[in-house]
């Protein structure tokens, strides 16, 4: 995702100060050969944090290492002490506020302590929040409101789709499903984030997993095989979210082997005085967590300080040219 | 359009101090009666604008009579000058800075002068603007966008259908169209708004008109006959905007006599990195226009004064109960 973003950056006029990877085949590199910008940036790769951020002194890291609080808060803890702000695209990090509070707390308070801005972006940003306000706003009463992404399990290795135990039995699956250690789906950081952006209040959380069983044979390009018609193909992560005001909201993220013609789904349907709906279509999700990533960085850069969520900042918009709010940290006429 | 507002404001605990109307069959009637509440709300429907705004003293007017800045702006002068904020659901207001430059600094100062807000909500305010900038701010490069709403002419009477010269031959479609005295289709200012709100400098507009015609004969309920091929059965208004940082923009309008199993369409296409879609749908245009009108009340109360057009209003949200706002005026708790 860093490389990925890098031309985007450097388009916006973006002065990378430095790059940070593990690695061994990265460490060492030039980013912008590594990003495949076909010229060098003047920006080695290296592998201690840091010496980066001593050196390069940031006005904001861009973060993409993990998904969960527990997994990122140590590295975000690194960057606000070097005095930068972050934008991380760890999906937990959209809205912690329920899933992780105290390490959201700790990490608000030391960026206060230190004059920056934490904010969790990327690919939820505008698909799951930022559109999602107005369309509850058109709403005069809700009563339940569902919404459906999918993926295809297909586009991933091999290792990634057996490691979620898809072409296992339903009950394989079933005993997978009910470890405790599973990492979480995060459509509860979405619609936390969405109630709160929306002035509901929580009262109550479900979480549940269900497989999604072939009826036919389907064969998987990642598994290089056919899964037979009774095997799990997939499945669905349900967050249900009951609030204190009416409303009740369902998150279903079902990753799956598509068949022939299927392609990414991303709606929202509201059930409620009217009905409503928003649909994305097939969404380019990695490019656009690259996008949403790169185009917050002028509202992170303005924004005060402490762990600010998406739902406190202005709405994503596009960025057109170079960022005046980068032209002005690096002394040029905005 | 006010009497199907009605109810909603009473659920949201909105305290309606008058109603205005000039239709002889609503004068003198209960508001609450007339808007089928099943009960009096003890707010007699009134002609004379000045007397009800003197006696009532309303904290906001909500705005609806026609669509134009040239129609209305009198009007909502009326209501300023009796110290009212005022939300219309006038087209044109949305954003009138480059249909109307003249009239809305005019109701801008004289707003300011009073020290409330005037603005513009109503159908466009989540589904053209409030959804479009976020998922434009999913994109690093925006090439063009195409808006694309279409609207059932079937849904209006013979008198309206046939005053769009929709049964007619192409060529006395294409005089009338020409018309100078036509009524605008108002894209230009949903563009405007985005544009605004994107910060897009507009270089160039352009508007033009074509006639949809019938390939086979098609049924008209509000007409009462069936247009034969080759007649019109209804037009698609475009309006293009060119962008001095690049992206263009084509807001295409089309009303027509509906086929069988066709519905309302609202979505908008952004060709560029990535490429990006968004659809509402079959979205419920007269329902949503009350909803965000009444749902738009503490975003205008809570604005600075001046003629404050959507884009620099908070994101239209959901409001579950009477609105804090509301109570706060009524000297209730919040």
């Amino acid at each position: 995702m860093g490389l990925a973003a890098t031309r985007f950056l450097v388009e916006n006029g973006v002065d990378v100060a430095g790059a940070i990877a593990r690695r061994p085949d990265k460490v060492g590199r030039d980013l912008g050969e590594l990003a495949g910008l076909g010229r060098k940036l003047g920006v080695l790769v290296a592998d201690d944090a840091d010496e980066v951020l001593s050196s390069a002194q940031p006005d904001i890291v861009l973060h993409a290492t993990r998904s969960t609080m527990d997994e990122i808060s140590g590295q975000l803890a690194t960057c606000v002490r070097h005095g930068a702000n972050v934008l991380t695209i760890a999906e937990e990090a959209l809205y912690p506020w329920e899933t992780s509070p105290g390490l959201a707390a700790e990490l608000d308070a030391l960026a206060r302590e230190h004059g920056v801005t934490i904010t969790g972006s990327g690919h939820q940003d505008a698909t799951q929040v930022g559109m999602v306000i107005p369309l509850l706003g058109m709403a005069h009463r809700i009563t339940s409101v569902h919404a459906r992404q999918t993926w295809n399990a297909d586009d991933y290795g091999a290792d990634a789709v057996s490691s979620k135990h898809i072409g296992e039995s339903v009950e394989d699956f079933t005993l997978a499903a009910n470890d405790p250690d599973r990492p979480p789906a995060f459509g509860k950081n979405i619609l936390a984030a969405v109630a709160a952006a929306s002035g509901l209040t929580p009262r109550k959380w479900k979480s549940s997993t269900t497989p999604i069983v072939a009826d036919e044979d389907r064969p998987s390009a990642a598994l290089g095989r056919t899964l037979e018609a009774g095997t799990v193909i997939g499945y669905s992560d349900f967050e249900v979210l009951e609030t204190e005001e009416g409303p009740t909201f369902t998150f279903e993220m079902s990753g799956y082997v598509y068949g022939e013609g299927e392609s990414d789904v991303s709606e929202w349907t509201v059930t409620g005085e009217p009905d409503l709906y928003l649909s994305n279509g097939d969404v380019p999700t990695a490019v656009d967590t690259c996008t949403q990533w790169v185009n917050r960085i002028p509202d992170v850069l303005n924004a005060e300080p402490g762990f600010v969520t998406v739902d406190r900042l202005p709405p994503l918009r596009y960025r057109a040219t170079t960022f005046p709010e980068i032209a002005k940290l690096q002394g040029a006429p905005a």
